[in-house]
């Protein structure tokens, strides 16, 4: 779409007609993508940013490298949220190949299967399971009943997905009007699963808003869990059953997140962490190898320590 | 079916032979609905009810209103759950007009629909999605893959529905003998959903035991939410991920719920509330527009400076 | 499978050809099973144990009854693990007899039934379930739309399994190599499910490792519970929505645990227990008829007690 469409669509002033390809983030735009710029807390992002262009208030303009275009508007991130349905790919596509099978691939009854996808070698679809367009699935996979996989993810070799689980659901993004209007921030980005991944029941992973929700190779994934958009999860990865991640968590490799922990979103924890069953954590951990219990976190040993402290009270 | 058919059926006495068409709650109940007393504590309900009858102890008979028919038994609430059985609509129906569907509207393969249901326009309705007998679904909804909607469900306009969910279950209602059997109280409302809502992956909405679940235009859920039987959740409320509400919970226009945040049941949250994540909401919050945190819950404020206390106890 | 083939494909020696058909644990292994020993807090069971034989480090072989052969490992955990494949069925069964279905069932479009299962009479089985290989189902049973029951899962008479939910995914079990990479341990188990249970929807409930995980007669199962491998929930167990109990847990009968309450692993609890709300039991209770809260988890006294105590420490 030319940026000068966009710029119309939205009632906004733009000369340019260079071709636009994609919404991203600041620092992850390119130069045919568009990006905005709306807390001050990432100014230094915004004078790095190679974007073709930038939805912004007019007060910021003059803190833009040079080769970015302006997009002045008084509410960048609602603008963004309005700008985002026009990127927004089908949700169904009616044309396109059929889905490429494998050899020895077994596909069950009632199974949907995509335009324009693909299905490697020695997997199992089981009954039930929605495999969108353009998805792409890796050989010796076993999808078990009812799994739904939205248009555009992908999926490695040698992994297990158990049944009822969701990869690919929007995830949550919204921005609002002054009247209390909720915009919908459409989620364009995909879900991308490594190898060697088992992934439990009844889970659900969020497509990312732009690029890509990742799950690297080797994670295993327990049943009921919530991984929201944009989260990378790290090689060897653990998460037991009822976590929850919030928005643009990164775990690094080998982190062990035990029953209903949680996380705030924009965080990342170092590798070989081991967050305890309830823990929840709101801040990065930037030491690698600690063991963290409680909510709010705690160090391990001193959250026992505390917990004694505590019930020490009740004898007072 | 007839009041005294249904005094029959449960070995109690009663001659007239009025029409019931439906159980319900003290308050609501109208003259042809028969409803219980159980709770003293709703003593004065008793005598506001308009119900033709109530299922009632010997002690209470003289505290009914005079146009109200006392079905005296032992056990009211127990004898409520045998009689709700009497009003289940069929599990599945038979008979009735196929499903309307408007303009524009596609229905992927493998979609079981109802009947006497209706679908509105430019509505995509994906693969493995149940509609059950008499659902209402309005215009420009998509529902995707392998969603369920039980039967005489009701969703509005512009709705998006994520894979997974399932609305219109059971609440969870039961009553026990005295030789601690559980007897089903058979859930004969519905769920209402409104315009504008969106709701994430594998979410749970469980239909009214009497009359309606309602979650207002607006509303926004994530994904593994839990909603109870009889909840309000009023316009334009955010629930995040993993949220859990307990049954009759109301929340007022505009709550936000944290994720992994809960309820006890039967309370009502004042309108622009924000419940902090893994907050658990035990008592109604009268005033609109405060914050708040932690399980006991306190004033978002009080409980960071609690934590503070809390983590000095270590040094000591 | 024989011994000698087995313990070849794993590079072990052992010449006995007796013919093992299952693994099993340390003290359920009967004389044509193989277990394992791993972990020295066991060494008296090992004294006990009744195996063909045990995967077992060479210090610990002096310790084996005289009947049980030792294949003898630096890793029996890990050994085990790989030894789980040789034992896992089909996913998926291309022969055997058509599932079989009583009088009076429904069953409606889309419905895969395996094959060797059978359906009693009086049953509904709505569209989109899945019913595995060799899975059994009682009379008067209530299946909603989008259930998945894996392979040789066992469910009884009168029960209502709501939307979306999952039965006999498998349980979260792997060992690690030394290098980093999880091996799967094949959960060759099943679930079995007594009389007159209600589940409600997207709940998921793992199958065993080895035997079964159990729930018995009379359990009420809300919305979104996790229930791990090998549990056992006695009957009359009552567990709210989101509840997470950890594998082999035992609750004995008539316990409540209320919603979003969960358990470590590898504990019992006592009959008539009540657990409230967000409880999280990490021992094994031993006393019936207590009631507790919290997390840790105190008696639901004490514990309110405890946090009128924290409460005040706001005021100093």
């Amino acid at each position: 779409m030319k940026l000068n469409e966009i710029a119309k669509n939205l009632g906004l002033k733009c000369d340019s007609n260079i071709e636009i390809t994609a919404l991203n983030s600041l620092l992850d735009a390119n130069e045919n993508q568009l990006t905005f710029f709306e807390n001050k807390k990432y100014l230094h992002d915004l004078a790095k940013t190679k974007a073709a262009a930038v939805f912004i208030r007019e007060e910021f303009v003059k803190e833009l490298p040079s080769n970015t275009i302006a997009l002045v508007c008084e509410e960048p991130y609602l603008t963004l949220a309005y700008a985002s349905k026009f990127f927004a790919p089908k949700i169904v596509e009616e044309e396109g190949s059929e889905c490429v099978i494998g050899n020895n691939t077994k596909i069950l009854p009632n199974v949907y299967l995509g335009k324009n996808s693909s299905i490697g070698s020695n997997c199992t679809i089981m009954s039930g399971v929605y495999i969108g367009d353009n998805v792409t699935i890796g050989d010796n996979v076993t999808i078990y009943a009812n799994v739904s996989v939205y248009r555009d993810c992908k999926i490695g070799s040698d992994c297990i997905i158990h049944a009822g689980t969701v990869i690919g659901s929007d995830g949550f993004g919204f921005a609002h009007t002054k009247d209390g209007q909720y915009i919908k921030i459409y989620q364009n980005g995909n879900v991308i699963i490594g190898n060697r991944v088992e992934i439990g029941a009844n889970t659900a992973i969020d497509r990312a808003v732009f690029k890509s929700t990742i799950i690297e190779d080797g994670v295993i994934i327990d049943n009921l869990v919530h991984i929201a958009h944009n989260c990378r999860i790290g090689h060897g990865s653990i998460l037991v059953a009822q976590v929850g991640l919030s928005g643009s968590t990164i775990l690094n490799e080998y982190v062990v997140m035990g029953g209903q922990s949680g996380t705030s979103g924009h965080l990342e924890i170092a590798p070989f962490t081991t967050i305890a069953a309830r823990g929840g954590v709101t801040k990065s951990i930037t030491t690698p190898k600690k063991q963290w219990a409680g909510f709010p976190l705690f160090e391990h040993k001193e959250w026992l320590k505390l917990q004694g402290k505590i019930a020490r009270l009740l004898k007072k």
